[in-house]
């Protein structure tokens, strides 16, 4: 296979990364592993959710917003540079800091040539006894948007985004052919029953997504213990039927690459006609929790 | 086990049954099933799709409008009988003959008193080069129904149905605790890769609906080869979490019985709260066709 041998073949890359405590040595891992991607033909590459910190979000502490920083900033420079050098396409997942002093737990999207696109916040914001997003994340104010990149048409969700079917379901009647769904998914080492139910859960549900808008979705997840959390990683890419092309380790580095043949979207759709017989006259309370 | 040993444990069966030509025998064969899955506790139990007729959208023929009858009509107040007599509900999809001269594909729900509790109309409606659903049924015009029954509060949707998450989502925000989807999917024999295909892509998206929305799931599917078409049964129910808790055979008739615990909906839904962080503000969009 070589990349960009037919117009509708893109060749992507999901970076599954163990965090350290330096957000610089992340920041420069990234770059070498989207460098490296790169060179392996991929086109469009995925980092995951707050790539550059540790999942900071089990504690709750003021100091931590000291990680925050703006978009365009430092990093969405540096990384537009990558892009540029290495015309990939890239998603990078970062921790917003807006002139209001409002945060958010972001995505920029740059394209191939180096320009940025514009950048996704994230829409859910969960909240739990072991992760405190709510404390920190004020909830996503800009919808969901689809990127039209050099490559494909990509729409960007993060993480607890990934359990709703509403924002999948909206990027793909916006034409969006492949969600990105950086994440940051983990459970507590010890109990290794619940981290299997809830990984097929996850896996499950996001194929579903698939499958329902015949769209390709693509998972990058961080693997490591950080804290109480064992992040458990198998990113994995799933075709429009919902079908996992790929999946990485629940516990090492991984580079994932994947060919992903966007012919596949409109033939699934004509064999599988979902779209035509949707009934938009009904689907109005959609919008309202009864 | 025993039926009912706590308010919120509900024995439910599946009658996944093989069709032949004379209705009055299929229905016979499923009266007697009803009969025998109440005397094993059941006390919800689900027909698969037109089940009083073969699968007779594989042809265009007028005479098969002549197996269309009223609801209620002959066989409501049979099936009527039957649930007051062994005290089930009974979820019955017919081919129904309005007044008006139009026909849908729908499904009554029966109470364990007898009493009809309503209709549903398939609103989504299939149209393929292998079978002409569209032909013969005009969509549903009775919207996305929660039935409260006096087991639990159910909502019924109707094989294609399965594919969309709008419905699933609908009836979750109304209240439904179990979604029960009659189904009668199958393909050619001669493709048996197809046949794991489809299956394994239908499956999943009715359990990412369990887990998207923190309900059952309990789809009765038909088995047997009638014309081209294989049907492939496998029947099965979901819990709140998409696991699957009980699946029949793919070409067996099979009474599926299963006891679904409906406290489990609300312990799901504390542990993954979707519900709560719903975006209720930024769903408008899903009504359109873009």
């Amino acid at each position: 296979m070589s990349p960009g041998k037919s117009r509708s073949q893109v060749r992507i890359a999901l970076i599954q990364m163990a965090c350290g405590v330096d957000p610089s040595e992340n920041l420069k891992k990234a770059l070498s592993r989207i460098k490296t991607a790169a060179a392996r033909g991929a086109r469009i590459v995925s980092l995951q959710e707050l790539f550059k910190t540790r999942y900071f979000c089990q504690t709750k502490a003021q100091k931590n917003f000291g990680l925050a920083e703006k978009i365009p900033g430092p990093s969405t420079e540096t990384l537009s540079k990558a892009a540029r050098a290495s015309r990939v396409v890239i998603v990078a997942p970062l921790f917003e800091k807006t002139p209001t002093g409002v945060y958010h737990n972001s995505a920029v999207v740059i394209d191939a040539d180096g320009k940025v696109l514009g950048k996704y916040r994230k829409m859910h914001i969960p909240y739990d006894p072991w992760f405190y997003e709510k404390f920190y994340f004020a909830p996503g104010d800009l919808g969901f948007r689809v990127f039209k990149t050099r490559y494909a048409r990509i729409a960007v969700f993060i993480c607890w985004d990934q359990w709703f079917p509403e924002p999948a379901r909206l990027a793909a009647l916006k034409g969006a052919q492949i969600i990105f769904y950086p994440t940051a998914i983990g459970w507590k080492p010890e109990n290794p029953r619940e981290i299997k139910l809830y990984h097929e859960a996850w896996e499950t549900v996001q194929r579903g997504h698939a499958i329902a808008n015949g769209v390709f979705v693509a998972v990058a997840n961080r693997v490591g213990l950080e804290g109480k959390l064992k992040f458990f990683g198998s990113s994995f890419v799933a075709d429009p039927f919902g079908s996992v092309l790929c999946r990485a380790s629940s516990s090492r580095e991984e580079i994932l690459i994947q060919d992903c043949d966007l012919g596949l979207i409109e033939r699934t759709r004509r064999e599988w006609p979902l779209f035509r017989d949707r009934r938009v006259d009904a689907y109005g309370g959609i919008a309202s929790n009864a």
